[in-house]
């Protein structure tokens, strides 16, 4: 059975019933650029949360955890401009009085509004800014407030990163709506992903939490610019059951329409991240096969997208099969030189270890398009992965060099 | 006791008594750059190998393996621009012809010598010119050819990397001199790492190999410029005994005189490499201590030079310790954040897992100097590691794109 899932043009997080949100200048960024976001439902909301696995966690990070593992809670507050990471106790007690104030001030019970930062890593959160930034917000909180608050989480993206899908469990309407900031830096900062999402359906919480790491697992950890790991990667969910359908819990038989839909709007989301990722001029999609196993498979992808080497000839434009080889062979994975084929958007480039008889020029050609594919098959056993990624250019280096 | 040791001015391969060398152009490059070189003794050697870890290893890597397993040999052979690798049985044999063809025809025994190859991946050796090379490089072998051959062996690098030193043991001169190609690349070609280190000292075989793999560990394995180990790597020393002392052999009282003398060399080279490695602008020296073990700091050191962030910070000329936070937070090791210090060439920058008080313009002073330090304190137990890297800059990614 085919499910219609209907984007909603412009949706984003205040797309699902009950939800406001609002996005400001509170000062933080030096420019007038808004730099504080609040999103909160009308309701008690169930939440699922995929935190980063830096073990060197944010103090937000370490709070929205803490948080997030009580009941129910109504919001997020946000901010860019300062990661409010590496400043030890002080980080957590600041994140926790932002977290706290912005939910005293709306008469929510303790503990009920979560937190996230993105910004320079190692300087305190300028608190006098934030607590006017909430009071502020709190104002502003409206249902066509989405798309200030996804700009107000802007780094060094170009563009606002929002979606929203609809659908229906139960001949009701469900509606997922999101927003996230990409993996890009400003100076001196650090790679930083945060998205929220919001949904009106009704579902149990431990359901939500599973349908979140399955859809972040196939999305957002399949995507690398840079192969930095944040201090501060948050994924929220909120589910504050607004569309009235039936409780979708585990053995619920339309769970798999819910979990199809999250999965949409988070690899939605991933691309979108990619292809503004910082300096880009190429999006690669990576698919390995024939690895030993899964695990295998997944090492090799990470060491293809790690490499310089490799992501530099993909910015030239360079069918340089050669760097894809040397990779294969140092990545630590079962691998047999003879066995290895490799094909660049679809054209063989490598038959058993050598060069195969495709023409250089078609090769180049695969290769110079903005979007392409490689497809490796180790031909060993049943592993595959596969991995969004980008090329390595001079803007990069430039954007991410500081001043 | 501090032993003398007389770096020789302009020194190289031919140094040490009773080596001839010679490097020539044999039309593998399309420019007339020289491409290929001999390294010849006059009499038997004793050699030691150490070559690449990847499992796709190049023809000439495959075949110089297998020879120096065997008894005495004579030199080794070498071409630039043609990297021989992925290109099957055809690339073995072509090695082996390169390398029996130039015993051959000096009448040595067969398997006397031994081959190296840097350059394009996946193109088969055009063995009409190596055969013409061969020829021609017999011609040309001389006690002042060193320099020549250092030449020939050169892609990307712009300086040559020559040097030999001399010291004696039991009361005879000993001189050990070598050669090196860095780790660069051209287009559309492999980084790779090749060195020739000849020696007049009498040394017994397995003591040299041993003496060999120590100096390798502790100087070209601890250098990194892209972190991408290549196909084509080897490190081979000749030891042909012309220098009359006492067999040097695992248990003389004179081998740390020995063993300093190769270390000393090999460590040279590799801060050559490093130096001009492509496109860079600084160097750092990467100091790990306080690691639960010496595996652990070795994995943090390799974790932080992968890092595009922080290699990028450094061409910047700036102090982002967050970035060196965020990488020992996922680097897979032991940490505790309220532990870690870090220092930029000497000045404490992060104490206990937050910001120092030094000031950020003394800071940023200290790593905008061409060569600069960073020392990072785990303070959990005893293992640590140093690395020697580059930053990473726009002229590295403008070399490695290609066309």
């Amino acid at each position: 059975m085919s499910v219609p899932y209907t984007w909603i043009k412009g949706g984003g997080i205040t797309t699902p019933a009950g939800f406001l949100a609002a996005g400001i200048n509170a000062g933080i960024k030096t420019k007038q650029k808004k730099d504080m976001a609040m999103v909160v439902s009308e309701c008690d909301a169930d939440v699922g949360a995929v935190f980063t696995t830096n073990q060197v966690k944010a103090g937000p990070v370490k709070v929205s955890m803490q948080y997030a593992r009580n009941g129910k809670i109504r919001g997020v507050v946000l901010n860019s401009g300062n990661a409010n990471a590496c400043n030890g106790v002080r980080g957590v007690t600041d994140a926790k009085s932002m977290a706290d104030l912005a939910a005293e001030a709306q008469k929510f019970r303790p503990r009920q509004m979560l937190v996230c930062s993105t910004g320079r890593i190692g300087l305190p959160l300028p608190m006098h800014k934030i607590e006017k930034g909430i009071k502020k917000l709190i104002t502003k909180l409206s249902p066509d407030g989405g798309d200030k608050a996804a700009e107000a989480i802007m780094t060094t993206d170009t563009l606002q990163k929002t979606c929203a899908v609809q659908f229906s469990i139960d001949g009701q309407k469900v509606t997922i709506g999101a927003m996230a900031k990409g993996a890009g830096m400003i100076h001196p900062n650090m790679a930083t992903m945060l998205s929220i999402i919001t949904t009106d359906a009704r579902i149990d919480k431990k359901t939500l939490q599973k349908c979140l790491q399955e859809a972040v697992d196939q999305s957002f950890n399949r995507i690398s610019i840079d192969g930095d790991t944040s201090t501060n990667d948050s994924v929220i969910i909120l589910a504050n059951g607004k569309a009235g359908n039936n409780l979708i819990k585990s053995y619920h038989p339309k769970l798999d329409i819910f979990r199809s839909a999250l999965f949409l709007v988070t690899k939605k989301l991933a691309r979108m991240i990619v292809e503004d990722g910082e300096g880009i001029t190429r999006v690669v999609e990576l698919f390995i096969k024939g690895a030993a196993n899964d695990h295998e498979a997944k090492i090799l992808a990470e060491a293809l997208v790690r490499s310089p080497l490799v992501r530099t000839s993909w910015c030239g434009g360079d069918p340089n099969w050669g760097r894809l080889m040397d990779v294969i062979g140092y990545a630590g994975v079962k691998m047999r030189e003879e066995l290895v084929d490799i094909w660049l958007d679809g054209l063989i480039a490598v038959r058993g270890g050598v060069a195969s008889n495709t023409p250089f020029t078609k090769l180049r050609h695969a290769v110079r398009q903005k979007f392409f594919n490689i497809n490796i098959d180790l031909h060993l056993g049943k592993g595959q992965y596969n991995l969004l990624t980008t090329d390595l250019t001079e803007a990069y280096v430039t954007l991410n060099k500081g001043e």
